[in-house]
């Protein structure tokens, strides 16, 4: 296998996707970043393969993925994207093939999106394929997970569980071909979050996220079980799969809260603390975990 | 070996650490930065163990070398720092204590900065320790590598190849304590890039760096090898030590451009491309290599 050296790596694959002024075509030792209209957010999340990616997956769907979940982020906090810095600390055995395939997907999601490359890093690794991406937004009037009060509703923006099951899908576990397509690429919710009194993106679980904004709120939220939207594929699977589907990650959906919105009402806020699930016979159910967590 | 879960983790050693407002407590999905005045200036560097730094080494000392490399950069921008996200990939023998360290080194430069952080990403990989700090700094004028032109000097802040042999004294190859302190600790140039043409960190050795200068600006340079200056711990080393420090990376002192300055003038920019060195009798020095590179 074959792969360019730094330098040549970075005209190749990356210099192209650096659109906007201030990255300077990648060759200064940081980028000029233009302030936006309204607040500056920023988020960051790495992926290792293996623990939060299958490393064997398709580059540009990794790349897409990658991405994408850092939107989700931005989503969350009712900001729009505007550009990314990435750092890649790339194993032996990717070559130039798996480069261009991962430049592709970037380059698809930048015009989706209307983003630019900024910056970044790229080094060598003994270890695991080690992806960071960085993204920045701007919003008018950001939306935090501390604002939930009681008597606010709360909604999501989509079916729960696709991620979770589109892992055992993309794993081939679980023949849903769908549901494959939607763990790989996720669908930022923009727009969603705006006016919410509080926001996150679904990634640690419905029951843990919603838990992290009960917790930054000081309240307590109570949802109902056969409330929270699934995809026919989930459903079909039983009532073990809802449970499932509640405390899964990767779903990249929003839960938020606020008195109106037209996305999908699971439950409310109320005092107190913590997560309550009810049954349909309004029992709390009883959950083997709160979430999701990557270790 | 004992360490805490990723939230108690972010709890006890990290959101100490994240003093600025917009941080809140690295609660959010996302971070809410504050718009500088002058450009806004981001840079981000990743380091794996055992390829950019050694792996054993004390970790308040692995935190600071991290921070100060990405605020070299920013100084290299003639950027003052504000604040930075952190990455951690985190491979199963780092425990509580390696932690613990490993703040107090953020936490002591945060301090002599002027530091916040400001929100990051923790996760678990099977690879090396990788680490990745983004920082943000602003820049009423920014320096960038392109503005070179014939006739300007060329200066450097500092020795060069004290992070090369530094290196070397860590390793034990070579008994310069003062050497080995300077390759964890090195010192941000903050200011001394202000009024440049042009600028640049020497993280891939003096005349790499340069050369990264001439191309950016479309111009050549050339500097006098005995003009350089060097620890009298490298000039110790002879006439090879001397060319070695010319190449060896991980200085973090800082080369630029410019007509004046109180730095150290070692060359003059020239119409052309590439780097040449001259010896004390006015003739080309062969480098067997440009620079240094990671890989």
């Amino acid at each position: 296998m074959s792969r360019s050296g730094e330098f040549d790596l970075i005209r190749r694959f990356l210099a192209p996707l650096a659109t906007a002024a201030g990255a300077g075509a990648l060759e200064d030792d940081a980028a000029l970043i233009d302030a936006p209209e309204g607040r500056l957010v920023v988020t960051t999340d790495t992926m290792v393969a293996g623990i939060h990616f299958p490393g064997d997956g398709p580059p540009d769907l990794i790349a897409r993925r990658l991405l994408r979940s850092n939107l989700s982020d931005l989503a969350a906090m009712a900001a729009r994207p505007e550009g990314y810095l990435l750092n890649l600390a790339l194993p032996e055995w990717i070559d130039d093939a798996w480069l261009e395939g991962f430049a592709a997907g970037l380059a698809a999601d930048q015009e989706e999106f209307g983003l630019s490359l900024f910056g970044g890093d790229t080094v060598a690794t003994p270890g695991a394929l080690t992806l960071t991406v960085t993204a920045f937004g701007a919003a008018a009037v950001p939306v935090r997970r501390s604002g939930a009060r009681p008597g606010d509703r709360v909604f999501v923006t989509g079916p729960v569980g696709d991620g979770h099951f589109g892992l055992k899908a993309v794993q081939g576990e679980f023949d849903a071909p769908r549901l494959a397509a939607r763990y790989w690429l996720p669908s930022p919710r923009f727009g969603a979050a705006e006016g919410a009194t509080a926001a996150a993106d679904i990634s640690d679980g419905l029951v843990a996220d919603l838990g992290h904004i009960c917790r930054a709120s000081g309240v307590g939220a109570v949802i109902e079980l056969e409330a929270a939207p699934l995809s026919p594929e989930v459903a079909a699977l039983g009532a073990e799969a809802r449970l499932a589907a509640l405390t899964g990650g990767d779903d990249y959906e929003l839960v938020f809260t606020g008195r109106n919105s037209r996305a999908i009402p699971i439950g409310r806020i109320v005092p107190g603390e913590g997560v309550t699930v009810l049954d349909g016979a309004g029992q709390p159910v009883a959950l083997a975990r709160q979430g999701y967590t990557h270790g």
